[in-house]
């Protein structure tokens, strides 16, 4: 990495992600930790009083804390020395105006998951993207833990066979009762998540690391959804079946009602030759079945993770790298191919940062879920 | 346990189960461990050869060593010391004509599941039982580990709150690709192992766990029944969802292409107060989650371990006990029944081997998986 | 295991184990399970009632319930159907002069551990079981378990190279404060437990399961014996470190003080080309490290289990196999040799329960450590 | 973390840490976690070239990359944006003459562990570090993971009781065989790595960990030291006894031999009325025994984790933190303390990133260890 000429960082101005939110912060470190962005402007809540605070807690230059997104696309659009990416970390209804106002002006977009509240929105936002030539990129960040990425690699090998079986899952248990938390409450107020409660706000994350490790499409799909907790508008507890083309099936439980459970994503994949298991409160490891021999422990940094894993591995094997270096590494990735966008670079062939097509994908799963269980949870096609 | 004087054992005849077979040596083990049984005749196979030659490398009397069950059931009823009970280990259709012959001539029963070959004869089963004043036990076998009796007990005492998710799972991975060997024949052949391939093998072992623990009925149910090698007539892939009485929801993944799994029974329990999970793998743990607080590990023969597995733990905690100790608990069980029902003891109120009752469940979950699958995998009533 | 035609059972009496006495129903379970063996006489306690107590409890015919080993050694004697073979469960000062009287009169005997109070009964033993024809079989059950094997075969076979390093451990934690049980009694009391309290007790399992497993010779040790809670004579916890014949290193560390861990026995091996790490909670698993590749998890019954551990398998891999299945392959082996010795079969070369020398190297390490402790905790031949 | 106005980051300079050198590269990245510090300056390697291109590759002003130390103090001084504080990151046996040079220029410092080569440099160190204003932190960043921090004042608390028994190990893998490496070569090399292989690189982190969490103090020790790998100088194996002041016993097992682990820093405390486990590999758990109750699993960010270990938790429960996270607080307190130190601030009292006193600690544990060895692994004063 430390090779050749440091290039000048990209300047980062985010959306959202004011004192409280935790999400802001994530992406905050995640940028910084390979130094390849610097942040230098921020709307970072549409409370102005917040904004403000915040903005000076990260010691932004005054006249770059703005108190509403649009003038900060129109103010850092005038500069000379304005940003170059913006990063959208608001709650889900306000991730499509916020991303077509910066695309529309030219500048690169990091986006947090789900996409858009709705369909409709995610795919004006993929066409806008896709005429664009602008970098939009989806944290979907698991994608970026490396031993998620070596069970990619794995699979597309050939060193499980044939797909068979999907079995993913993403429990939580901080919404098990009444929540007053600014977290919970707009993850389950419709108007601002959208029609996905836990699986848009998680089991989203489920389904694209099925797909992402897999690579496999999903055709159809049943969803149980339901709402255990009282006077919760939106599902807490997912159990979905998924018919992959070609012929595997997949399994998705997505709660946020499972007591004791805290980030545990999860997921397992059967083929006709071996199997692989990945959990994300073990991200270190990668379990590998292999047909008539006895289960390998292939961990991060040894001699058995090939080359996907190595590329966006930090540290040695045994040091565990966590959550943010994950997510530090969709930011890195994002870097490649801002440069790249920007000409400064060849992009790297192998960034594989999730984009405008997988968020689609995650609001048409989301969309395909409310319209099975509406249906007396029947299989539709997603 | 050993207190006051020891009452005679209980003379046990075994139709099926001989030599290569598996699960006869099993429920032999199981009937010596706690001492209540003696072996003393059996029809151990339907190949008269191996019959013979199996009796003689168990110690059977010759006059004892059988040929077929008719005559045997006959011969025993005419001895004076002729058995108390029997034990039916052969593959699944034999279940209900033994069952029924022995039935007849008032012997207890002890039985393997799934109980028979079809619902119609599960039900008919279950009525002469209903009718009979005979014992009759099916060996559910998990339900005998003590920490399935403490989970049982947990969610009982409320410990867990209303139940609102259960997560079953039984991945194997030995059917992966074609077998040849006699275990995996019969189970795979529809004549012999009925309508279920892996839901009916071990699909039914982890909905009875599920029911056992949670005491919940369920009332309906989709199936996405899956056959991965190819040449195969039965599932070897079950994805199922549950419906239970009261609004709880359920998931039931069986597999036996799961290439890297072994037995890897697991059930998770999730309530308004807290969770369970427990792992037939690592039998002798309990995991429990409370509302707020940490995780708690708790171990079998450990302080907080209460009275339902207390009464079932031979040995001190951190000295495994495993499979054979949990089925030998059925078998200790059945002899509890055996004797209340001959007289020679009050029975054990504690006792909960699983019955006919149980057995008929599973055929009706079995069925219901069926009939959701032929019907485009849509929910049916169970 | 089931072919050919059953032979008789061994007939065994049992002195020590009566009520409330943990080790001695271990001994009667791990009997009965490969039905090899049936308890037909014993001198259950030293107190005449609970002799009487325990062998009605039993069914042991009366006239065979002894309220002392001397007169049941006579007396079976004398018998035509007398006993073949002793199982002693006393408390540790009472072994020798049992073994003593049985021996002298001709039958086998199986011998729970430590062999003896002292290193010169010890010896004397040793001395006298070297000259006897009998079988001497001592009861270091931990080298009966199915991994354990496996771990023996591939240090003999040389999958780890030459062994460096050893690192052996038994926590427990119910010593931790005063205790009344009677379990805990004699274990804390020089003149029934010895001169070792922990190392006694469990340190000479660690001690004898490094020595089964790698093959080596301890040469030299340095021993820090402590005893934490107030009032106890010995030891309840220990440090040792083990230089080993050929240069490996050693270290064991034994504990009744340690809250919170059960029968922690564990034991790391590791040479110059491989290790593998072994945890008697969790016995199925044989975790191995290859130089230059990911960590294998071999399990019992798995296609990388070897014959030694094959041979000592009785069910399928994933359904756990714990404690009493690997107590119960000493009794089976004792079993083996005891026919041998009669002449009514060819031993199994295969067989390795332990023995007298065994028990000896055990009080020897006893001996070595409490003198290293005396001298400042110095370095002393073993 | 983000309130108030952001105060302007602490100008950072680096010795050593240039290309291919891991630990640099560490340091670099948990100095940038949190925000606290700008990397403006280094004199990155002995080899002017390699010095060079490492500045630049981290675009380092060329005009502050230096290809001496020295240089680079003098300049620094000079200038009036000079550098506020230096990270040392070469071998051990620059670490003196560097911290010297800057501390004596009034620079603070940030220094790799161990502090120095020898104790007598050592103690010289603490003592120009003890007569000075500067700040002076040791990268024993072990002690910076949040649930090391919960053991530490659960212990300080009293939750356990008094402590009985310390096990520490710090196992790896990677110097098995001969290793041509440059991270191996130095630290096999007494003129750069001193006169501890193993306990040096590795011995000393478990030491102070045991410390760290304890609050106990060492004051004999007896120190098996091995050296497996033909032709090595150092040790790569050590075993070594402790006595603690009060009573205490503890043991380190400190190893480069042992195949097939990584960094598998371990710490077991054991009182008198409860224990405590931890892992660096699963860093964010903290098993927590409790006498007569079953263990429980406190994680990171959980209700159970306490302020010590919220105050350095970044991201919420269930999201692992890692290595580096762990290395960042370290960085993060250092900050806080040059803040105090600069009078910009007043420092944190909860701060407590090890210093020079835990530096000379450190190299008395080294000194011990080889006096002992050479003693005949007698027991020596610390």
């Amino acid at each position: 990495m430390e090779t050749g000429s440091k290039r000048p960082r990209i300047r980062l101005g985010m959306v959202g992600g004011g004192q409280d939110a935790f999400i802001g912060g994530v992406h905050r470190m995640a940028a910084r930790l390979d130094d390849e962005f610097e942040l230098v402007a921020g709307a970072l809540s549409s409370s102005p009083e917040r904004a403000l605070g915040s903005g000076q807690a990260l010691g932004l230059p005054s006249d770059r804390i703005y108190t509403d997104y649009e003038t900060m696309a129109r103010s850092e659009n005038a500069r000379p020395d304005g940003i170059d990416a913006v990063a959208i970390v608001t709650p889900n209804h306000m991730h499509f105006k916020v991303a077509e106002t910066f695309l529309n002006l030219g500048f690169h977009v990091i986006c947090d998951k789900p996409m858009t509240l709705s369909l409709t929105e995610a795919q004006r936002l993929h066409d806008m993207v896709s005429r664009s030539s602008r970098v939009f990129v989806l944290t979907h960040n698991y994608s970026g833990y490396p031993m998620v990425r070596q069970a990619r690699e794995m699979v597309q090998s050939g060193a499980i066979g044939d797909v068979r079986v999907v079995q993913a899952e993403y429990p939580q248990g901080w919404l098990s009762s009444r929540q007053d938390s600014k977290q919970a409450e707009w993850r389950s107020d419709p108007a601002r998540a959208g029609a996905g409660g836990s699986i848009g706000d998680i089991g989203t994350h489920a389904y694209h690391l099925a797909q992402f490790v897999t690579g496999l499409t999903a055709e159809e799909l049943t969803a149980d959804l339901a709402t255990f907790v009282p006077g919760r508008q939106l599902d807490d507890n997912a159990h979905i079946l998924l018919r992959y083309k070609g012929g595997a099936r997949g399994m998705i439980w997505s709660s946020q009602v499972a007591i004791g459970k805290e980030n545990a994503l999860r997921l397992r994949v059967f083929g006709s030759r071996g199997g692989l298991e990945w959990s994300q409160e073990e991200p270190n490891i990668l379990w590998v079945h292999d047909l008539g021999a006895s289960t390998r422990k292939i961990t991060r940094g040894s001699p058995e993770a090939g080359e996907a894993a190595s590329r966006v591995t930090r540290i040695p094997a045994g040091h565990p790298e966590g959550y943010l270096e994950g997510f530090a590494t969709i930011y890195r990735e994002a870097a490649e191919l801002i440069r790249a966008a920007d000409g400064d670079s060849v992009s790297d062939p192998a960034a594989m940062a999730p984009d405008s097509a997988d968020g689609l994908a995650g609001l048409q799963f989301i969309d395909a879920c409310v319209r099975s269980n509406l249906q007396g949870s029947s299989w539709v096609r997603i």
